[in-house]
């Protein structure tokens, strides 16, 4: 079997290229049999890291890419103002079939912009998606969309539903996933007119729709997938990745009332992180998929450690070996709705 | 100078009439000089509950209503076939002026409908709204709309945001409070197009605004109020509710995994319920103003406790005593937009 190749964005992230250099070792080196890693960027720092780890891989290689799209860039400007960014690069190989995924942690708009205009989208599918998964305590829920499309019609939400239950089911194993409508009440009548509307959809498709759902039931885990539109999972995102920080910052000014204090909370803090605080990180995560392109594209959290891009690796990794977009394109090109 | 009447729906929320009585009783007797009280509910239950509670209080009184709507009842059905529910005659009394505002912490929904069909919208505001209070470290913010009006227009969000300011400033006592509109990312640039037409708005009034904030911005009290379509602020709100519920959850699975395990969990639980835990317990914050319409209702959640039943009512008096109507009724109707 040939090796899965995967681009991985070495400029990527507030830690480039050194999380994401470290991240690759790691892969490679777990998986020299399976994987061949690209790292695009800056050769001459690409090569200064990996030597400073002092191994030699033969699954890991270097494309130069003089360019680097930062964190604040416009998605679009970038695309047309630096073609030779890693981003670009690396969708370019991508692309051009001498790779089979792509990887960043870097300028979330951007990846997903040029991951879209670059590679297309698959046939049937009117908006790409990213999912977010957030813990649970029965397991895991998985929110799409994320911020990838806002003002969605009801028909776009119906494609995430499909992508994300794929994407479920082969990735996390989940055998017929349930799916659940992020709307303001349980019932059928309650929600906006996208929702209300996107209900009647589901209900007619042949996914396994539990209804609507309500904020309080994402950290519940009461369905595998809630799909939405990318404006309120961005902010329901960014509120949940804000949580952990708000816990830490009230320890923090508790602590700073006096020695006791300090010598308490450091006692707690064990506890408090492993039975709390480590669900709370979305950064240990390991990427959110973009769902709908012509491609593999994951993309990481800005701050991801060289853990998560490891685990970004093998998620693309698994999702070329799984054919997950073969699946997507599949299913949604048999999609029949029932007749209302 | 007259006492301030306040209507308390007896049969409101899941402990009715116990918390509504008790809640009311301890407000009167805090409040002798400055308020009356009006419970309203099947009178029977209403006396029985009061002389259990053996105390003589001149300013309250009771009203009788024979029906009782359910926190499942549809909200505009059962302002039809319920008509002499505690709500209805509740809302009924302010609307014939016999009473100046009212509480109640029964279903959000139909206590809303019936408020605004009953007492009407306020001259040139197209759309009520209800406020939430988060927690923040700095202190507080408030989201503008958590569930009143869904499908907004950018109009609207620009009366959320005025309607909102004025609450800030006359309850809270927060001088010029900064105003954010959320969105999903800084820039006016980012957003759907109901944000994206809302900043260009917000940017021409003569409101404190200070842009777009997002997701991880609420709990960290970037802007005294924050507005949004009531279905995002209904969806974080209810998110942010199950946080605490999360929480314990995860507290009480680890207790039950052994003897050390659960003992340890009781040494830290104080500290814990005071740094964080009560910060997310939203039935504690005593209500949410439904503002827009011409007069005053303060809905409560299911759960309230009798205190958060008394701070329900210290705010219907607030907001009676400092006319925050009027104030409403002259900002709205004055109000000019910079050309842009």
């Amino acid at each position: 079997m040939d090796k899965i190749k995967i681009v991985v964005d070495a400029m990527g992230g507030d830690f480039a290229p050194l999380n994401d250099v470290s991240g690759a070792i790691i892969a490679a080196e777990e998986r020299q049999e399976s994987l061949e890693i690209i790292l695009v960027g800056k050769e001459k720092l690409i090569s200064d890291e990996l030597s400073r780890h002092k191994v030699k891989l033969k699954n890991i290689h270097i494309v130069n890419a003089d360019e680097t799209v930062t964190m604040t860039d416009s998605p679009v400007d970038s695309l047309k103002s630096k073609p030779d960014s890693s981003l670009s690069v690396g969708i370019n190989l991508m692309k051009e079939k001498k790779a089979d995924a792509f990887v960043s942690a870097g300028n979330t708009g951007a990846v997903m912009t040029a991951s879209i205009i670059k590679m297309g989208r698959i046939d049937g599918v009117g908006r790409p998606t990213i999912g977010s998964l957030f813990p649970t305590d029965f397991g895991k829920t998985m929110v799409f969309d994320v911020g990838a499309s806002v003002d969605c019609k009801a028909s776009h939400l119906l494609e995430f539903a499909v992508m994300g239950s794929i994407y479920m089911k082969y990735i996390y194993n989940v055998k017929n996933p349930s799916v659940g409508l992020l709307s303001v009440g349980e019932e059928k009548s309650k929600g906006d007119n996208l929702t209300i509307e996107a209900h009647e959809l589901l209900e007619r498709s042949n996914l396994n729709f539990i209804g609507n759902v309500e904020g309080r039931d994402v950290l519940r885990g009461k369905a595998d997938i809630i799909v939405c539109d990318g404006f309120v999972g961005n902010v329901i995102l960014k509120f949940a990745e804000s949580v952990l920080d708000v816990i830490k910052g009230k320890f923090k000014s508790y602590a700073a009332k006096g020695f006791f204090n300090k010598l308490w909370v450091g006692l707690m803090y064990g506890t408090l992180k492993n039975v709390v605080l480590k669900d709370f990180d979305y950064q240990e995560y390991g990427g959110v998929p973009l769902l709908g392109v012509n491609g593999v594209t994951i993309i990481g959290h800005g701050k991801s450690s060289p853990i998560a891009i490891k685990n970004m690796i093998f998620k693309a990794e698994e999702m070329v070996s799984k054919k997950v977009n073969e699946k997507i394109r599949t299913e949604i090109g048999n999609m029949k709705l029932k007749t209302g």
